[in-house]
């Protein structure tokens, strides 16, 4: 589809926002929303007829790209035979949808909870992991996010929670391996997976392992900075859990449904764990859902007992419809291996270069079609170019690197001191060239902030 | 459209439904889920070609009955277009559905935070009021419920709290009036009204007014029982609100769009919240879809400092375009004028017929499309027909009374010791005869437990 300009339509649009729409994560007053007129395949443009390719999948979740005719036509068809129906009852599409994604989830994981997108995917495996277990526990990263409601933002570690955060809420954050910023003075992988694991378990002690019920991971963190777990992490996370009983809850909301050349992060690691939660990527996003995936043991619990939870959309029938032929879309059209095949061949290898050209890069780390680059000031001490939870004028290199490569065609993932290139899994390598030789420019606008 | 039997496919529908659905507020090897092949207006139909007359508008949320044809055009419109885009952009029909719900919200309700359904809108407007006020508290009924996710089912009054309970979330439940089941042994209205103010006012002096962030009150009590507050109380709730500082909350997830016969119940009282959160039949349900609806000021305290919550899709342009169109159906088509006329002309005096002639109807009570029988062992000690969270053998009148509804083709909200009457808005009077006269049969099955 060619944009057509048509400024006095986006003029309404966004003046009806600005008076009527409050926006996530904003001061109200401070932003001034791009008003956006239409959107196809890795691309969308605005109502003056300027084009970007889009280098954020939305916010991580467009894994087919906008639009993708197929998925479009389902919602369609579901729209004309039965658009919503109420959870108590079997449905084709959500009986359908359950199907095709416990055949690919990781071991036993074979029972579906559906909710409504991530953040109560989070909240229900927690209760599901509190009543298993009788223990009022949570650990998680510091380096994590896992949504916005209030049980998923205490167990966020980044800045998010801290405004809705208490000191009563169950929760003991910990540190995860993270080499290139080792909180554990390691030298090497080796090193940096066998202190975390031990920080890990000494913290469990401290605790008291009767006390906790879940650890809750992202398989591989998403807007913490995608660092991918060195080698044999999750597997002793794994071996953990099961020495002391406790739940070992994966969160695939941004890391599921091929975003890193597989199915499922965890297969990357051959790590399965007993909850598995998903949103995003199960359907691009197209229709709002997201769900839990339950091991056998955890399902029992709930055999004869009731689960206390629900809502009224899980299972939605039009989001569960998206789901089945967004996953059918993806197996036909090979939309994970795209994924893995570009991440590998393309995307690594660019990055790669670009870091060496571009002294603001500090590390690129990825997998799939989930990569981060690092920026900093000075490559030897590894200073953030923003500090931690930089705004306004402290924010100013990120914010003149994300303008340029807007100038330049293509909408950044910005958070804190990175950029991470997440396309839609469905990406070109035309695509990525383009949007590659875009991020080349910007960098060059950061460097100027190094010293 | 006439259904057609096709038991094989539900017996397909229905075996992958156990395999792989793990069901909301259910001991999973207990439940026996109905496979459902189709619905429209305000009937369902399973796969035997059994028809029913939907008395709960599914979990009270369809109340412009099923696949209004406007509707689903309007999704299938939006699918073709835009079916998902990320929350910090404008799109024209986030900005629309924001319009068109501000126009009917009450007083300056004006900025309208999108969620996906009722329970994470609960979460956030509690996040505004604590952050607005500074106050950690939050004052809600035991007779009510809010919601599966971890604040919302804390602020939950109904025994779905249990599980997920903890003594330290900063929730306070009070007494609502209810002169059926007074706990202020009144026996006026007024008396009633006076004393659940004046108890209200009393908790929050020994709780400290300085301490309470928000009030949250369903404005007609919705699965808790269909209590229509008495003349006076929710003025009374908003005085004291201003007096002590607090924010307002009235929860309209299940009130809202019609239900009670007037766009919002809060204009059944003229009484004006600071925050009003909705959900259900802003859209039908036919994409999930909540938000919440925020006062100037409080939208002035997140106006230079950011709002500390979000969600990836918050304001989904295929949940949006839906809400346009049912907003703009139920306008043209005079729903909300059709659930306030037939609520007076058919529904409550057919009710109160029915009281007359069966000793197991304690009390009807309702306005709009939205009734409640409360059903007792004996009209004189009003005790109710099953105890409170009755379940097996101690819920077999309430099992009883369903079954033999379902039976005469209706079927039936039930919830404790009552049934509600709860179809679609759209409803016809022909449609609410049907269901009545079903109603009254198995009321006859009701009357048999009666002592």
């Amino acid at each position: 589809m060619t944009p057509q300009p048509n400024p006095d339509a986006g003029a309404a649009v966004k003046a009806a926002d600005r008076a009527h729409v409050f926006h996530s994560w904003s001061a109200q007053d401070l932003i001034d929303p791009l008003a956006v007129a239409g959107a196809e395949g890795s691309y969308f443009w605005d109502y003056d007829g300027k084009r970007y390719l889009d280098f954020t999948s939305g916010l991580v979740y467009t894994n087919i790209g906008y639009q993708h005719p197929k998925v479009v036509a389902a919602i369609q068809e579901q729209a004309a035979t039965m658009t919503t129906f109420a959870p108590a009852f079997a449905i084709e599409a959500r009986s359908e949808a359950a199907r095709l994604i416990a055949e690919r989830t990781p071991g036993d994981l074979d029972k579906i909870f559906f909710t409504n997108a991530g953040a109560d995917a989070v909240e229900h495996a927690v209760r599901m992991a509190r009543l298993h277990t009788g223990r009022p526990k949570v650990l998680s990263a510091y380096r994590s996010y896992h949504g916005g409601t209030q049980q998923a933002i205490n167990i966020t570690g980044d800045p998010r929670r801290w405004a809705s955060d208490t000191a009563t809420n169950g929760v003991v954050r910990f540190w995860t391996p993270f080499l290139y910023r080792s909180r554990f003075y390691a030298e090497t992988e080796e090193q940096e997976t066998a202190r975390a694991l031990e920080h890990l378990e000494t913290t469990i002690a401290f605790e008291g392992p009767g006390t906790v019920a879940a650890i809750i991971l992202e398989t591989v963190p998403g807007t913490a900075g995608i660092m991918v777990p060195p080698p044999g992490y999750l597997a002793g996370v794994r071996e953990i859990c099961d020495k002391y009983g406790i739940v070992f809850i994966l969160d695939e909301v941004m890391a599921g449904f091929g975003r890193t050349g597989e199915w499922f992060a965890a297969d990357l690691f051959g790590v399965v764990p007993d909850l598995l939660t998903f949103a995003k990527g199960v359907n691009s996003g197209y229709v709002p859902l997201g769900g839990v995936a339950i091991s056998e043991k955890i399902a029992e619990t709930f055999g004869k007992r009731p689960y206390p939870g629900g809502l009224t959309y899980s299972g939605h029938p039009l989001a569960c419809a998206a789901a089945v032929a967004t996953i059918n879309v993806m197996a036909e059209e090979g939309v994970v291996e795209n994924a893995r095949r570009l991440g590998e061949s393309v995307v690594g290898p660019a990055l790669a270069e670009l870091a060496e050209r571009h002294p603001s890069v500090g590390e690129v780390r990825g997998v799939g079609m989930f990569w981060a680059l690092d920026l900093v000031k000075n490559r030897e001490t590894r200073e953030p170019l923003v500090p931690y939870n930089a705004a306004g004028e402290a924010n100013a290199p990120m914010a003149a690197f994300a303008a340029a490569a807007k100038q330049h065609g293509v909408w950044p993932f910005v958070n804190m001191n990175r950029t991470h290139v997440v396309p839609p899994c469905t990406v070109t390598e035309a695509e990525l060239k383009e949007g590659l030789a875009a991020l080349d420019a910007a960098l060059t606008v950061a460097d100027e902030y190094t010293a």
